[in-house]
């Protein structure tokens, strides 16, 4: 883990009149660099040689400038640095660079620890426990006694998860589990996915800690085959449930929902700074609620979701706060700029 | 039930350039203030004392008063009609305040009249039936001799409701129905509802009685668990559905079926100013739409209903009547305004 | 066939100053005629009398001027030639008109070919193959060993089509299937309908063919009763499913599919220019997208799509190419001045 002394050593070094951003040209690329435009910082995509002609076909959300990449194991950190360039996370960089993430000599866009603790099924249990937040139950895999969720390491928005509903099915399906297998009871109810945003530096949201928080947006991930396997069921052919993510739809939440919803933010927020040192920027609980509206987190995703991609001209949500429409991608940019104005940039940047 | 000429003479008083809007904290009041305030007309939030923390941080839809309450039983009706505030009744008023809605000491925005025929499902069987609509038929408990839905009196956004398949289930489910209780053939379709807003003093809408209709945008609600049970019959989980309303997702229809969306609306208008006075203001028509383009109306809310949070900023619909982003809660605003400015504020408000 | 010759020959002697649009008045009208006024383009609505009322209550999508119409069958081709219109085909205009679209004696946006070739299953089926697009296979009606869909010809916005597992589930349910009758594995997935449109004229977009792809937006369809059908089920009700499309619902894709999704447009692009001269203007590639990300495509509608009516004040995706609202609607709009302005009108209507 490449020491935050080493990084704020890093961003000091910067010329803080000509900070950029960089992320990966994938997962909300076009989100961040659009909403970068619209608060006048300058972006660097990180593309493959094949993907450029794709982001080059919209005008407005493309980045500045390029870097050329390979693939997605090796960036260009140093050219980053010389261009005063803090790296936004997001899924794809999270997936794609793996652990190496905690080591890359750039500054990352809101604290690198949490991504670890997104990242380690462990970790994010113990996160979500010691914020209070009501969760799915863990089984253990010798004693499963109601139908389950199988989750694997590193599972890749959602792909692989099976369903098992007795410790032989699963003895049969998984004769190998792999370290860091979770098994997880399969709750019933329908899921919602908050889109929050913490700052350190702003008050102007739900106080949280020593900043606030805010509702940019919520949205609902469209998953294949689960989500039209009624199809199936009513046509009469056997499923195989699959949880592979392929898009988002916009919903809003009962209003009487959502103060419950910000407390929920504002435990987690409280809970990361406790266990690792906060979590300044975007984040998403991802949650089912059941019949007798009680929310269950089953995860939590410590950076910009996908499901924001459905928002770059503001949510429902987002409306309420900003005069202006107000993406998570644009208020990343916006952080920035405040941060770097009132000289507090270490409070949102490792 | 307050006579209307009491309310009259308090409207008589109020000085009709300082009118506010007043509403529950509960919802669509995010809507409802945000909305007033592009109106510029001041907005006091009825909010319980834990409550207020979620409003404040909304900085543009916060209301710019609040009057804290102790519960939502208890409305300082004597304080807001010394502010000149108008109440605008919600479904969180609707169901918090009960029958004794109709004795509130205060003007209500719309006709309290109606609110009574929403609540009671005896008198909107009436309405719906008096307007012509195509409804599920009402089937006696002993006599189910097909899937129905059981719908008990006051049930809170769905909560409750049960399913059962012949008498001999609804005997053993619910052995001492409540009066109210209503079984209703289960109907095979997909849900729509469109937000209705009705102007007397208007003519730019739909022509209907001496005013208009405006279609102000359409939703679908997310019922937990109901609307995700498909995964667990997928799954292979037995699943008890449910039907509580957690959110909502925007959709369009078909443009072919929007000529009797509107005649459908005009009816209920029309028969409401028949049995009862009238509906100015917002109001829905839930319906279920089958494979041969059948509309079924299943219930009307005579208020503004919570699938118009999607759209604070106006919607596909919304956006066809008006240059200016435009939502339910906005219109309320603007139809307060209009009818204050051409002494017609006795038609929009009881 | 009227031959392009003599539509040129109108063209060539329309006044390009004057220009209109025109179309019927269903579909995807609304959307049209605003997006057209947006652009500074009069409208003509061809309007049966019963409509009328409903396209006039919406002040800023109504037509600038009515031709009354007594059924969809019978144009007044004549007088929108005389009137220098262009008729905008839309899902409604090619049921209703049937073939005789062809003999159509006035300008259509786009090419008149291409509506051909959507409207013939065989002719389709050429088209996705030729594209190199992954397709559901065709299965031989006297071989059924999986779960089909029967798609029947001319069907009506999804109405009517079936499902079967068996030959002899099929011979006793369609004992005397039509000529053009499709029999289709069933897909397991989840549906996603990207909106294209195809410009010979600009090279703002994806780079394709000699001009440009623009991703105007996605939309998922919803179908009655089978969007439903999952709640019948839980219920324990028995349900034939039925595919009625009833309206759409927004939707965003994770954002590492959308260079495929681009590059499908693309080769469709290429395929309709080598087989039919070209697809000039919107288009639409209905997707299954299963549990391993490969897209399947089940259909090509080349032209403006309803799913597109979600977004008349554009979408995620649009917004990212222009600084300004751009629906599919005003797009159409927005060709038309350019090519006028180019003088290359010919490239973009037969």
């Amino acid at each position: 883990m490449i020491p935050q002394e080493k990084i704020a050593k890093m961003l000091a070094a910067y010329d803080k009149k000509k900070l950029k951003l960089a992320t990966l040209c994938s997962h909300t690329a076009l989100q961040i660099f659009y909403g970068a435009r619209a608060e006048g910082i300058k972006t660097i995509g990180l593309c493959t040689r094949e993907r450029k002609k794709f982001y080059d076909s919209f005008p407005l959300a493309k980045p500045d400038e390029y870097m050329i990449i390979d693939g997605f194991n090796s960036l260009p950190c140093e050219e980053l640095a010389a261009q005063n360039a803090v790296l936004v996370p997001h899924g794809s960089l999270v997936e794609y660079a793996g652990s190496s993430i905690n080591d890359l000599p750039v500054p990352i866009f809101g604290n690198r620890n949490s991504l670890l603790w997104e990242k380690s099924r462990e970790k994010m249990s113990h996160w979500l426990n010691n914020a209070g937040l009501r969760t799915p139950k863990t089984i253990n895999p010798q004693k499963i006694d109601r139908p389950c969720i199988v989750k694997f390491p590193g599972a890749k928005g959602g792909r692989g998860y099976i369903i098992v509903k007795s410790t032989d099915e699963f003895n049969i399906r998984v004769p190998n589990p792999p370290t860091g297998t979770l098994v997880q009871e399969y709750l019933i109810g329908v899921r919602a996915y908050p889109h929050y945003f913490y700052s350190p530096i702003s008050k102007a949201g739900y106080a949280a800690d020593s900043g606030s928080i805010e509702l940019m947006s919520i949205d609902k991930r469209l998953e294949s085959n689960v989500d039209e396997c009624y199809r199936e069921v009513a046509v009469g052919v056997e499923v195989k449930p699959s949880f592979t993510i392929i898009g988002n739809t916009p919903i809003v939440m009962r209003e009487s929902l959502l103060p419950e919803v910000m407390e929920m933010g504002k435990r987690a927020v409280e809970s990361a700074h406790a266990l690792f040192g906060g979590i300044p920027g975007p984040f998403c609980i991802e949650s089912i609620i059941d019949e007798n509206l009680n929310f269950y987190a089953f995860e939590i995703s410590a950076r910009i979701v996908a499901g924001t991609n459905i928002f770059p001209n503001g949510s429902p949500y987002s409306l309420y706060s900003y005069g202006e429409p107000m993406s998570t991608g644009r208020r990343i940019a916006r952080e920035l700029k405040l941060a770097a104005k009132s000289s507090q940039l270490q409070k949102i940047i490792y």
